[in-house]
């Protein structure tokens, strides 16, 4: 889990510039014998696609995935799977500006100053355009789940813009691919579409709340203590470009509460303990209860703007910069199938580890 | 960076169960010629301990740290430092309760589901006790950041507990030090230590959030994409025992400022750019900027507590339990120091692994 | 170091089968600022390429590699190079027999027993095809050698062939590149030349012993105790295909030596302290000395002959299995340029993880 | 598998030098629910121990294990195993020549160049003390296995000493145990009695050759491609103290055969296949085969004798050293328990990462 790499067992390894001929990932570590074809992750990548509304970037990209390894006669074989993406809408435009002066909020001038030359075309490498390689290694780990675990079902949906929250009373999880916001709350989606059209008109941009569920993971996934699902999991959001904090269940909120409040308390039910209330968002000294996982993370407004910020370039001088191309003005909507694959990846990862480790053993509790 | 180790380069193997002979941790990838003593990490040990007053548990251990490797005549010799630290204060005494019920909000039950089998004692390998051994570790990569980064200082403080804020415009960095909770603003500091006793002897306890700053950090640091310096901090802080949220910069209020308002914009200062605010937290694109690094975690209230609670037991019958021994009211004061070493650990790890890939060199501005 | 990818900071994931649509690698933890195009890595996959003598297989392979990524302008930016090679003659023919039986002294019995699955065209993922991937990593590796440590030469060659060694009496760098086994002695490889022939017309194969040899090596690189210098070279060379020995300076005759003929005694030559003799093979307690490492390792014959041998298919039925297609006769050739890439790749891993932990700091003589 | 630290799943991280308060390590990843006391990895610390017979080290050390964590009511929890070996025969001598002068064929010289600092008393870090630590974690192997893999047979072997090889035909398994030097023939172990008091008494010291036999070993460990059975056995191998070389199954000798006398050639048994020879050592393409494997290292003669040999010393001074103190005239004989150690670790770390992977699901062959 270092550097470009992300996972203990089932590792994904992505790469790939924004403008460059090509982005994608290198699977590693899949169990062998499970069927899968680009048909099982095409639908992903199309979920997380650029231009399917006015709300978020223009930029027009097929999102097509290959697979060029690791695959059989429509079966994973064990062996590394390679996902390429190749960019075909990565228009050779002057770059002027950006390519010497830094966007405030962004990534530019990090890269600039760690390690002194930098693909700036796009964005490079810290363009948003990298999650598409998680989402597709995603598709492989949700192809697998859906054999070791069949029960499982993972639901991203986002639930602020900007200060904006849904009402959870409305919240309708069919709503959530009706509009495109993948909001659960049908008054707040539409609230929301006015509010941001008003913000990219005025060039502005602003920030969301994702949040993601995994109903039916199996208790005991989680590799105490520095390994821990909910570990894994705030590492693995917070790598999403523009993520600035993550939650499990009651998050930052658990501050507020107090022991007798945040018990989770527990009843025998017809197969086993019950959960009476899931404060703990599915998850106890790092290991999952079975209860449903709740992750949120919020993303921050994108950086890329019309409007002119102060800032430097790399000659040293002062400018005011205005951020041309096509930009999401609410760079969060397209992160919910982002943040789904990474729970994805966390708990097949977290299955395999367990495996290894436990040999899926199991307590009894009766 | 799995199961029971930390680090990309500067490694740190934590082992121990609360009650067992002895807790400690392996510090791997220590750099050579360093001057280090049991002195150089007892202070930060004293600073966690327990039952210095009556707001943390009353268990009294002298957490004193033994260097058993590692350090040759009072200098680091680039091999592996086991760091030991005895346990004295685990008495014997009857679990009866504990060793089979499970306590709602606690690890008890997953480490059972996940294992079969557990140290039912005082908590075993879920106790906050592990905390002292990273504390021990911090200790270590302090001593390596005062030779390599000598301007480099690392504060924590508690910002909320339960419901009640600081006030940032009373903040007095001197005040940190004067009362039991870490707390920057005296006046909060007052109205907690009314708050906490009246939970206290209500028999509940309550959460808090903390806030780890580290001032004077090198830019460049950060391995984008999975090593990002906000992903292994959010890693770090969510391992700690009871986080169930963490912040980078803004956090989760970032998701309500607009794109305008976010932008950390830049000038140039007389020596070199200089951000005009510090909304980023001082990490763009997983890289350290050069500004402070602002990092914050919500606590969970402890879940031992002498108010009965519905559980079951591994017999899987329903019981109401209530946890007696000794049990920190508000385990999040605690975790203030344990926060600064993950802090001082994750920018150790981050120095090093920058300089083995970059070899430190940095682009230039101007 | 799992699964697919190799290194510690320099690290690369192959992937890929024989007859796929492409095989490749993706090098990450590259240094930034190193001058990259593909000419730099051409020249290296086309010493490995077969198909140039009628001693190796007579696939023809174009062995193109194409960069995707982590080069901008030229130059390395220190995010992940993707290197890709189209596979343009995997010739779709009827692998009748290959496909069920399973061919004596190769992977294709153990991949099925472990994945239940395999591709067997052309071995699939075990086929030594997947080694030009390595070498394509090599070549990234020797274009940041040669900024780093300039005066570093590694040198491959055949040592011997079948029993027939060469006479060290006679050895002749430049007669290396002069014939078609690498061999640095002219008689031994016209001797070769006779005996490989009638191997091959006698439907047959030979095993080789490859030595690799780097000079200039720093002293100093290596990391204490399981990831030390010879420990990583012995795993990077046991790794290629078909070798079943590796040895560092005297190897396996070391057990025959006293330790008064293994000392190698030291004097002070004018820049530092100078090595009499070289049987430790610049290798020291896993840690260089700043003398010539040197490594060989036993590449046992192709197993696929046209010999009919003895063996089971997947039915379970016995069969004697002849093994069409084009092989080498003596896959030990083409392991030369591979065993180079390995030497290079480890030796820059530990440059790079070496200056992360220690700085690159040198303890001084004199 | 960097640094201190062994293993994929089940990891060991080794510490402490020959002469400091104590050595052990960390066992991390072992599966919960094994029965284990100290009782159990006492008896293989005992093999190892010196001063056992005249023709091993007379430094006289318990090398009493203790178990500190990671074990409760005499079963493994699953959470890190702390081994701690307290040395108590540390003789506090006055280390005069060694501390500044470096023995030929030692580390002495690679520690100082690479850390600039070192502890010196009786070899540190780099003594071959730190085995036993190695041997420790393999008890803790052992148990696991013997639960897990229930035929499993791990025997170790001195198959030649100095040039003095072993007469196959004489191998007797139950005469392993009956001579100080773990050799299978009567014949050679009397013949080697007389030869290695020659050699001591002439202040000399000689190699040895050892082999390390797994049966039962169940077919499918592995993980290709670099983290292969072979490589990881060359890597384990490797990095014990003293080894130059590293054989698997024909090793070395395997470049001298063809292929129609390399291929192990197949037929059916009553339970699966079965293999007619073995020159594979029981592992193909990385993965073994289900036959015995079997792995060879050479260990070059100790280099601390009493006879004097030219070296420079911190100083830059030359000067003639002699080693006085406790030396194994032959390591090679302490180097099998070792070896047996390394080859239990690397499977039982195989065997996790399978059943991790694979879920230890196996083709079928009939």
């Amino acid at each position: 889990m270092s550097l470009n790499t992300f996972g203990h067992l089932f590792r994904f390894t992505t790469w790939g510039e924004s403008h460059g001929p090509a982005i994608g990932c290198t699977v590693d570590g899949c169990p062998p014998g499970v069927a899968l074809t680009e048909a099982d992750i095409q639908p992903w990548l199309d979920r997380r696609k650029p231009g399917t509304s006015k709300f978020t970037t223009q930029r027009r990209e097929a999102d097509e995935v290959r697979i060029l390894s690791g695959v059989f006669e429509g079966v994973t074989t064990g062996t590394p799977i390679q996902l390429m993406i190749e960019n075909t809408d990565q228009r050779s435009k002057d770059y002027g500006d950006i390519a010497r002066a830094f966007r405030p909020g962004h990534a530019d001038i990090t890269y600039h100053l760690k390690y002194g030359v930098r693909d700036y075309r796009g964005g490079g490498r810290s363009s948003a355009r990298e999650t598409a390689s998680r989402v597709a290694a995603g598709g492989v780990a949700r192809a697998v789940l859906a054999k070791l675990v069949p029960g499982l079902k993972i639901t991203g949906y986002m639930v602020q813009m900007g200060s904006r929250g849904i009402d959870r009373g409305r919240f309708d999880a069919a709503e959530i691919e009706r509009n495109p916001f993948w909001c659960p709350d049908p008054v707040a989606a539409a609230d929301w579409a006015g509010y941001l059209d008003e913000l990219r008109l005025a060039h502005n941009s602003v920030g969301a709340v994702i949040e993601v569920v995994a109903e039916g993971v199996p208790p005991g996934l989680g590799a105490p203590l520095y390994g821990k699902l909910d570990a894994d999991l705030a590492s693995a959001m917070m790598s999403i470009n523009a993520v600035k904090g993550v939650e499990i269940g009651e998050g930052m909120a658990s501050a507020a509460l107090t022991g007798v409040e945040n018990a989770d308390e527990i009843r025998m039910g017809p197969e086993g303990p019950l959960f009476l209330t899931n404060h703990a968002g599915g998850i106890l000294g790092g290991i999952s209860t079975g209860q449903p996982v709740v992750c949120r993370f919020a993303v921050k407004p994108t950086s890329s703007i019309l409007t002119p910020r102060a800032t430097v370039n790399s000659a040293g001088e002062e400018v005011d910069l205005v951020t041309k191309g096509r930009h999401d003005p609410c760079v969060g909507i397209r992160a919910v199938p982002v943040g789904e694959a990474m729970m994805a990846l966390v708990i097949l990862d977290h299955l395999l580890l367990d495996r290894g480790q436990t040999g899926g053993a199991r307590g009894v509790i009766g």
